[in-house]
């Protein structure tokens, strides 16, 4: 019933841009694409949608839409380690726009391009904008940072900032006192939100080293409670080490600390290292990751000064907060 | 930005279902899925979406739905003859109804245990009804039914009956003319339309015998033409070949053989058997698929009768029709 012929709209934007892996033994324009995995590594594999009005306003640039839309799934592959190699798009469109088309698809084809990630099938459908998109990766399962694996003991770090996907969506919304901003603050905002870094990279040189990972999507504090349920412990945060950017830091300290606790989108990664590890991975990762805290046996969040003394605030313990 | 917290509702009302793997080594509820793959057969990967409005009415029953979205995936792995193993689901939702979720996820899990296919990923968002889906499978790379093996002299066959969902979809739209018809044709179109049985055994059968399928999801002639285009062939049909069911049969002849051409949604299988394979199939399936023409250096589909002589119609060659 679609008027889009399947894999036609993808074949003429996409097919061109993508890189030509050894592992693809059938891409894009047959019924199934054929893969080839590595025989000693297990395939990690995530899937993302990203809804017009929901997840990017009507407004963004198609060029940061297509970079978004995979970087969200680069970045749950960064938080288990695992090296990417191959992506699905359905792409659901209410029109066919030739200019929004390549210039998504130049967006999407120029991280691909970043990651050695080839665009190996997809669907074109009409509808709503809507992207989904679904990306695969290896990395070998032993040491594959899971949600579930945070001990007692171990240290909690961030990498980058956090908060500045967060500060850009207060202040597109107008929630956010803009007075101490310049226009390099709010471009540097926009950017975080619209083009995320996913730590690809980094995931990967955290195998052996981190035990347990997460990407901030959702928000730090969210986000850590996922390991935490699955891990089946507790967490001290020391707020005044949240890493803010230098943008962030011109807002008043409360905020800057609030979103860097609850807004999410900044695609860091949160991760856990065991006391065996702590010095290699700061001396190693020096200026890119922060200490933010230490796995404990509460029963949730609680936040402590930089004597490890804890400190009441609003709530002690964590539950579910909306963005 | 979404209301709705990624993977839970999947995980309520999905995880129960499905069935547990020995090649899942980590399924919902991480940032990604870990899965083994066979160290000697490809893995077959297919992404498909299901928009409301476009690929489906608003009243259909959510039980079917669930059914078809899977449907449609596994019926691609049939087309390269793959052993369905493990599928995520991208599922966006205006608001959550819990009756609707029950039912639609007690469509989906029932052919998944069918087929012994694991959901073992996916993301949950606000916005228009939009189901898509990826499955995954297992194929001798060397066997896989490509869209680009037709061969001159080989034989073009289809399983089961096709029209039928065509047949539905013009009912639903007034567009047919139901005198002839009894409640049981159009409760049988209906089922048809809705819940189209996947062909993932005999696409497995098929290996070694026949090279080339493609799935009828956009009408035989679009389909065919796939795979003559892929292979770089002609054909020749055998109009009075066509099989119409029972149902399909008690309309005019040319109107039913027209939907039969045209109309998608059967997701029966299209295959190419080259000269040596033609009795073991034919003796193998009996019943079940039916040699309908053969692969020609023709520029484009020709029609011919029982004496193989070439009958002049509307138009000669094919084009991009629309359903």
């Amino acid at each position: 019933m679609s008027i889009l012929s399947e894999f036609s709209l993808i074949q003429t934007y996409f097919e061109q841009f993508t890189t030509d892996r050894d592992d693809v033994e059938l891409g894009i324009g047959d019924d199934c694409a054929l893969l080839n995995a590595p025989t000693d590594q297990a395939i990690a594999v995530s899937i993302d949608t990203l809804v017009e009005g929901v997840h990017f306003f009507a407004d963004v640039e198609p060029e940061s839409l297509g970079h978004k839309s995979l970087a969200v799934g680069l970045s749950d592959l960064a938080a288990m380690g695992a090296e990417p190699a191959w992506f699905t798009l359905a792409l659901t469109l209410p029109e066919i726009d030739d200019d929004w088309l390549k210039s998504f698809s130049n967006g999407l084809a120029k991280l691909a391009k970043e990651h050695n990630i080839q665009l190996v099938g997809g669907d074109t459908t009409e509808g709503p904008l809507t992207i989904s998109i679904q990306v695969h990766g290896f990395v070998d399962q032993s040491q594959a940072m899971r949600r579930s694996n945070a001990k007692l003991g171990d240290m909690i770090y961030v990498s980058g900032c956090i908060g500045d996907a967060g500060a850009a969506l207060n202040l597109h919304l107008q929630q956010l006192n803009d007075e101490q901003l310049d226009n390099d603050d709010k471009v540097y905002f926009q950017q975080r939100l619209e083009c995320p870094t996913p730590r690809v990279s980094l995931g990967q040189d955290l195998l052996g080293l981190a035990t347990a990972a997460i990407d901030i999507s959702d928000g730090l504090l969210i986000d850590l409670a996922h390991i935490l349920d699955k891990s089946g412990v507790g967490a001290r945060l020391n707020l005044a080490k949240l890493p803010l950017s230098k943008s962030l830091a011109k807002i008043n300290h409360k905020i800057a600390q609030t979103l860097a606790l609850q807004s999410g989108d900044d695609y860091e990664l949160c991760f856990i290292v065991p006391p065996q590890n702590f010095s290699e991975v700061e001396k190693r990762f020096k200026g890119q990751v922060t200490r933010i805290g230490m796995i404990t046996d509460d029963n949730g969040i609680y936040y402590i000064d930089d004597n490890d003394k804890l400190i009441e605030l609003t709530g002690t313990g964590y539950e579910h907060f909306t963005r």
